[in-house]
């Protein structure tokens, strides 16, 4: 999905030296919250594939991710903090309440803590002894779990205080990560190199999962056996830092909830309010929680009800969490689109390093946009990646059909008439043989696109192969579960056009930089770097390779670049994404 | 409060014969519901005044019945039932979750069960083995206590079936009030019959707790400390079959529900949406109850959001029920009058059939009316009615004044700057000396305010004396807490002049029936039914002692009473009524 809040993705400045940073990369592997001695492993237990290393310890599957992580969302609070404070002091006061299993800071409008009680009793424990503010204004009383902590005594200008170590919820600057590119040792380190600092971090993940539990709550009220879960890049393997946040409220578990004991001659019901269609009762039920975020929800800001979209959704600012939502209901297939690509990233280590490169070059080059039109988009470039994945020889990435040959009978899943079975347990899944290079499958995929066969035929990850086009759309990739579906019917003739332009210039640049043997210690950014440089297109001499654009086209094309960052840090501008098959 | 459904407050037909009704009075007594048997005792116990009775069984307190009445309601359900049931197997089926403590069956679109759980946990126990509607339509899954029992094989017609008793939530027809009043024995008789005609029944309370309670569930699922209490007529003793139901939403005690301990320098506060004000946070609440009972909560139709009324109400029908329902929020001043009103009815058993059958009459001679306008209200009247009981020698009732001196320390009650308080203990205060018949109390009443000095006096409840009026407006009643205000700001010079003269015919028939002896067993009207007949304004010998109205305002009195007939029975249409004072 397209993120709005994240500048790194546009063009990245040209300036940058080498040699001015120095940093290990491993220090990227740690993040500076308090818990990071604890993070890889969580990491690892959490789903959260680690880059580079081919540990073959059980991985879980995307149903226990999610269940684990939502219990673990139920029992954590999320408390706006004084700027100065002990933590020291901090965790002695909550440890009342009972054991803390884990706690991060980070700095958004204040300085919040995430705070994971051992135990979900501690929640009430504390929300027990929480006042209601006594200010001046009135206040909505209503009591969730994100609190505001405050001093009775503010200290003093001289006091000392420890300094807070706060989490990064933000990806880098665009300066940085060209710096660090440059550093890297190989293009297969830059790529590693953008993935760990883009990827989502575990705190991040902690925030998304708390975020959806707290919206959770709101829902609950009325609909006790809701759930609300993450869906889309905070959880498929894919996001990036700063990635809007999807949520599905996932209403079915309510009508299995039930046991239905029936004696003798009755038959008790619910006396329900009655709708013409489940579409009408969606939108009347995300038209009242959006009205309680608006009024009630701590923090939900800009709420928005977009109820006649193709899939109703309400969109919302989280202020403390800094995340932009968007809350859909019984969006299943999305859900397990989300599924697939959470396996198609957990599988092998260079898929993600991949992706995110893809993707970011495609941002560099406004290839992507955050607002709709006829560009292609991240879902799109992802499918592309498992597809080229998918046709190496041996291949890095299995079909889906394979994929749906391993499952067993658990694993079956009709939705709305879709077939979207496939294995759910990733560790029966043998992994590739294939061992190319991050390098090579980089240059790979961009002579395989330079070169591929657009106007004829069409891309699936089902089978794998290379089909024949259904219809005339320029690009066709096929939606994996609603295989009638072209994912890609919006992108255009000219933005395919730039694409397969690009793609045979990256591939151009890579080819070269081989032949030239550049030094890692020169002052040229090269490899990955190159790559992301707005010049690639212009600048390069290999203009002779490709046909020149006439001038209307390239001034477009920079309109639409301006247009797309201008709008990238703003938030609720940009129109309706209706697409359910958003992974 | 005004009601909009009960036609019979209409002009009565003249045509009713004494001799075809001869059912006995104490039949009235006595519900027609299963729980019968117990209903009196619990009359008694839960603050129904029982008429004709000077029994001396200590009395509840307003909030002890309050309190119990909540209670009792959170342990009932309400169950929509297929029109042919076997009341025995019915009870059997729902025993099983648990012991019923009372039950009791009512027609409205259907036949409606209210069953009384001895445990709330029977409630949950019940709900558990419920399961949602599966038919054609879509469905809002909110589960609530309002249950559709079905029958998984109905019944052939020719069948047996065991006929369900029904209580009756309604009132008499006018005829068959008019058959009564002509048939009793005398005036007394008369006013008593009336009042327990009227008078909402056992049955009818609990059911309009039970509504409350409904729609407390809607509220706490965001507010869990607050409470839906009903007010005004439902609660004060003087509310009649089919009167609206109002209610109000106490938040007050979310804010003292906490006990916040304090810890070290540390204060937690729930973080919360501040609003500019306790109107706009009420408004803002309301706001999203209205949404909640307009898209989830079953059986609720109509609903309004009238939210820039002074008081800003959600206005809905609950349709199984049959209430038209006002939900106002922290409108506690509303509550005490409430409180007061009760105290005033409990305190002597003439005060309500005196109170039912002034109302009964000014409603018949369209002295009031269910919508907005220049009229006298019903809590004016009663008010006129107490002040009138206050000024009896020796008084029937005692002045709001005497009634503070008797306070205790705990009876304290100061609201928004009011001194609303007054003795809450009915034991405590001593019974009239008074002795005096209903008979002449009514004769009396009309003599009273026949030649009250409306140009220069005001009414007052709390020193029970007349004093000059503060200001100009026709009729001067002061509103017993927010003492600089008039309750009858709104009632017009003619509308004043009409009571006045329609007192004084009143009281000319009444004396001249004392005169003539007419017989109950002769064919006219006499006594009460005489006082509510269309003519009496018209039809009697005494034109001469009245000034002779314009024919236009005859004609405009025609169409008023025209106009309120024909919106009584409607819903929805009748404007806002928006005074804070209506107990």
């Amino acid at each position: 999905m397209a993120a709005r809040c994240v500048s790194l993705w546009t063009r990245l400045p040209i300036c940058a030296q080498r040699s001015q940073v120095l940093r290990p990369i491993h220090r990227l592997l740690s993040s500076p919250g308090t818990v990071a001695a604890d993070t890889r492993r969580e990491e690892q237990s959490l789903g959260i594939a680690e880059t580079g290393s081919e540990d073959r310890t059980p991985k879980k599957r995307f149903s226990e991710v999610q269940k684990e992580r939502r219990e673990q969302a139920q029992r954590t609070v999320l408390i706006l903090c004084p700027n100065k404070i002990s933590e020291k002091k901090f965790l002695k006061y909550l440890s009342q309440h009972g054991p803390i299993n884990n706690h991060f800071f980070f700095e958004s409008f204040g300085l919040y803590a995430v705070v994971e009680f051992c135990q979900k009793e501690s929640v009430a424990s504390l929300q027990s002894v929480t006042r209601l503010s006594v200010g001046t204004e009135a206040v909505i009383p209503f009591r969730s779990r994100f609190f505001n902590l405050k001093l009775k005594n503010p200290p003093s200008q001289t006091s000392e205080q420890s300094c807070i170590p706060c989490s990064n919820q933000s990806s880098p600057s665009s300066k940085k990560l060209f710096e660090l590119l440059c550093n890297a040792e190989s293009v297969d380190d830059q790529l590693n190199t953008l993935l760990k600092e883009f990827q989502l971090t575990e705190e991040n993940t902690k925030l998304r999962y708390l975020t959806c539990s707290l919206i959770e709550d709101i829902a609950a009220a009325y609909f006790p056996y809701c759930e609300i879960r993450p869906f889309g890049s905070s959880v498929n393997g894919f996001g990036k830092l700063g990635c809007d946040l999807d949520m599905l409220l996932d209403l079915d578990e309510i009508g299995k909830s039930s046991a239905h004991k029936t004696s003798g001659n009755f038959l008790m019901e619910f006396q329900v309010k009655n709708v013409a269609s489940e579409r009408i009762a969606t939108q009347k039920i995300l038209s009242v929680i959006g009205e309680c975020l608006d009024h009630f929800g701590p923090g939900c800001v800009g709420v928005q009800k977009i109820l006649n979209a193709r899939c109703p959704l309400v969109r919302f600012s989280h202020q403390a969490s800094g995340f932009q939502c968007d809350l859909t209901a019984n969006n299943r297939i999305a859900l397990k689109s989300s599924e697939l690509l959470y396996i198609y990233s957990a599988l092998d280590s260079r898929v993600r390093a991949l992706v995110f490169s893809i993707r970011c070059w495609a941002r560099a080059h406004s290839l992507t946009s955050s607002i709709p039109g006829a560009w292609i988009t991240n879902f799109s470039l992802t499918m592309m990646v498992i597809f080229f994945l998918q046709r190496r020889s041996p291949p890095v990435l299995p079909t889906l059909d394979y994929l749906r040959t391993l499952a067993d009978a658990e694993d079956k899943c009709i939705i709305e008439g879709h077939n979207c079975t496939f294995i759910c347990d990733l560790n029966r899944i043998k992994p590739s043989e294939n061992t190319e290079t991050l390098e090579l499958l980089l240059k790979e995929f961009f002579e395989y696109f330079g070169n591929f066969a657009f106007n004829k035929n069409s891309i699936n990850i089902r089978q794998g192969r290379e089909q024949n086009k259904p219809e005339s759309s320029p690009l066709h990739i096929q939606n994996p579960f609603e295989t009638s579906l072209n994912i890609s019917k919006n992108v255009s003739q000219s933005q395919l056009q730039k694409f397969v332009d690009l793609a045979r210039e990256s591939a151009w640049i890579l080819h070269q930089e081989d032949k030239d043997h550049p030094s890692p210690s020169s002052n040229q950014p090269w490899g990955l770097a190159a790559l992301l440089l707005p010049s690639v297109a212009n600048s390069m001499s290999h203009a002779k390779k490709k046909k020149k654009k006439p001038a209307n086209e390239r001034v477009k094309n920079l309109l639409e670049s301006i247009k797309s960052s201008s709008t990238e840090n703003s938030t609720n501008t940009s129109g309706k994404r209706t697409d359910s098959t958003q992974a």
